[in-house]
């Protein structure tokens, strides 16, 4: 085997169109997956206690690696300085300078979590795929939300701090409500409906405030589902009519339709609106 | 009373379009739902300690009752080997086998919930009572939104795992936040908006933190409401504008129409779509 | 102030078209929710430790004035049997007897709360004042999407039984999945993510199923929604496409119109679609 | 630096319109939000315990400057009984005097806590910009919708009532249902699924019936969902019918469009329905 030109392998590491670039990059997200669960795995304490050895050689292989594929990133990169500075290129090097820290300070190996991010490569890869006009029309819904979200979150900080602060001079510190901070937190986890039971109310009206902002809580989930799928659907709506027969020019197909069904002309894949 | 002959036998045990055929599935689904239930109490240890003997010998009569029932399925199938290799066939024989190994292997017996899935059997039934539509609306519904729930499934296990993993490093294992993947554990029960309350943050970064992903959880529960919605809307739509009158072909009908509202003439039962 | 005939009272009593009769049913039901509000503040121990006796009178004043409202409302009734039979009748007399049963036996008085369905006749009143609509459009929504709804339960029933199951064999009772009824009951809990924390997964696998149980709830929680959504959105399409301008016959006016856009007529008040 | 005529002041302090305005307004909101945060930290014993004296010197300042505030927006009011009387200036009055208070009354500063409302001139701020038709909608979807919101809340209430008088009859007074008012919060703590576990069923018909409960309130979550986001469809529907060009007159613009899609004129900003 000869060792590829640079052009070769910039297409492979940093394309997606390829086979060979596809591949690479699903091969990529597997090592990833695996590196974070041996992270995963080390935080147990009784495997450390085991297998703590064997770990902590294998964090070092995938982190040389890395080492190595940032290398051959930056070497085969057309802009190089345009790759280090890119928000993957940042990713890529914080992702393995972890494991070198860690030598001086033994806590830095948390830091590894931040390979995680790399995993989000896996959206590159799945836009070729069809998911490109998924995530349109979901972007597309939540943006143009965007400003009825804002008018939801504000009016949803008032309540929980209004709440918070109610049920801190009603319960007081005695039943766990020791500051108004920890009585807010108390009134998310209410108001979300997590309800981790933590800190409950246990004077009467205490309860009695808690009912009410639970039937808030309850009733407010509403709006942000309503606003969303309010949008959503309009969306979809839009996505469809802008999908043309290449032949008749007639729009309204069905999003899983192959063919036009005025003229049965081929249609092509659905893609992103124009001018977006 | 004869024996009936092979024919007959498999209208009744396989068929559900006869009357008997139907009488026979909806007795046997009964009969399902009997032994399970004597699997039920018989977990409960007090129960246990009085009736288990009398739960013993109920556990032997329905199992001598399947067995006898499969012996029958196998004699009169048109294709015995095809009905001993489908799913129902395999999960039929599942259904007996465990009270025979439990003769050796005590711990055997809980396979038995396996019989839970020939329950499954009363989709069939139902299937002939106009179920079929339903369940070919809610399936569409689901395969085409597929690409959107899988985007929005990789956005969560991405999330999940960052505030899971955050989490271990505010809190750590004294306050109950043992290892990464208890962590995500956590951030899952947390962002499902579950809240069991066994783990939950102490230190008021930790709860910072935490309620910011409540918030997300609060958040993002709109979206796959607002996919499954608007995709259902629109399937909704679609099923309605395919049926149409025999006399006047014109669709719109309402689900619950009998009548075609243009000409008077009676419409037929609502059918899949065709092609499906 | 002269006694009223009998077809006085029985307008009064049990019509609530006139002044008068709204005004007896709005009264009653003040006296139903005092009534009750008794029940329920003697059921606090030390309340009834101060004002046990105050609150014995008050019970027996309430049963005295619901025995002669019940006496009245069988002498005015015009047809006694019709009335004496019907729910309302039999809800009537059920609310007064267990003050009287209590004095044989003690327990007898907590069956009271069957006044509360007395309240019910709020929905009478307040049908006058144009909830009619509201609740045909919410019922026909339900009834239409009870098919959905019925394959939507079915599922969940298997899958809770499949997970409760499955925990009981992972966690078994020393971890309080004690039963396999009890593991059901967990999987309830954790399936609509009430999620109380009186019963968690504690092994790593238990807990890996438990999260698994927690994503499927989070995702069918959209299905339900969804279907009411789309048929509510379909009803409410429906209803407005029925209204119509008496004037020159068009339909589509907005739900809080009062005239016509078409043609300045004052439009009638919404009223249920015909023919239902 | 002049000093500021009467007219000029108006502008700054009550005006929202002109630049100086605007910055007085987020000005105010930040040194508001301040404020508050120093309330929060200051009811943190460790935090009280070391910067108690500069938070109590912090929290005068900040009276101290409001109290001129209050002043300044007395003096130039241009009808100054009209500011006392509305809704602000009573809000802007009482945002001060509890620290006036405290100093006789030792509990009242948590009363200053009521200068959170104060923040809620942030939304006259933000209606400036454009957020104006998106409360708009959010309000009118609300609004239409009351009578089915009145109509579900009644239902629920019976419901809740009804489960929890229900479970403290079963469960009793020994497993934490200890009055029916303590059950009815349990009932609501569960059907909002909320579930925060410090009271749980103990019992197994206490267990089945909160079964019941939790898949009730599953089910009925769908309800003020479906009617919210059926509304709110309809109102963005209208909302853009509404939007006209002003040169060809014609509707049904994106609500993100800037120029008509038929002639393309420059499209106003989209504003409230005339008429509202």
């Amino acid at each position: 085997m000869r060792w590829p030109d640079k052009a070769t392998l910039y297409t492979v590491i940093f394309g997606t169109e390829t086979p060979a670039g596809r591949r690479f990059d699903i091969i990529l997200i597997v090592v990833i997956l695996l590196s974070i669960s041996v992270l995963f795995i080390d935080s147990i304490a009784s495997v450390r206690a085991h297998y703590g050895g064997v770990l902590y050689w294998l964090e070092w292989g995938f982190t040389v690696l890395f080492t190595l594929e940032y290398a051959v990133r930056v070497y085969c990169a057309k802009k190089r300085l345009g790759y280090v500075r890119s928000f993957y290129g940042i990713v890529d090097i914080l992702a393995v300078l972890p494991t070198y820290l860690a030598v001086l300070l033994p806590g830095a190996s948390l830091l590894l979590m931040i390979r995680l991010l790399r995993v989000m490569r896996i959206f590159r890869v799945m836009k070729l795929v069809r998911y490109a006009d998924e995530e349109q029309i979901l972007w597309r819904s939540l943006k143009q939300s965007r400003r009825k979200i804002t008018v939801f979150f504000s009016s949803l900080f008032i309540l929980v701090t209004l709440f918070g602060s109610l049920l801190y001079a009603v319960e007081g510190p005695e039943y766990g409500f020791t500051s108004i901070p920890v009585s807010i937190y108390w009134a998310v986890v209410t108001i979300t409906t997590v309800g981790f039971g933590d800190i409950t109310p246990q004077t009467p009206l205490g309860q009695a405030i808690a009912t009410l902002t639970m039937l808030l809580g309850y009733a407010i989930i509403a709006v942000p589902t309503g606003i969303i799928t309010a949008h959503l659907g309009r969306e979809i709506q839009r996505h469809r009519d802008q999908r043309r027969c290449p032949q008749c020019d007639k729009s309204g197909h069905e999003e899983d339709a192959d063919f036009c069904k005025y003229c049965g002309g081929e249609l092509e894949e659905p893609h992103p609106p124009t001018g977006q």
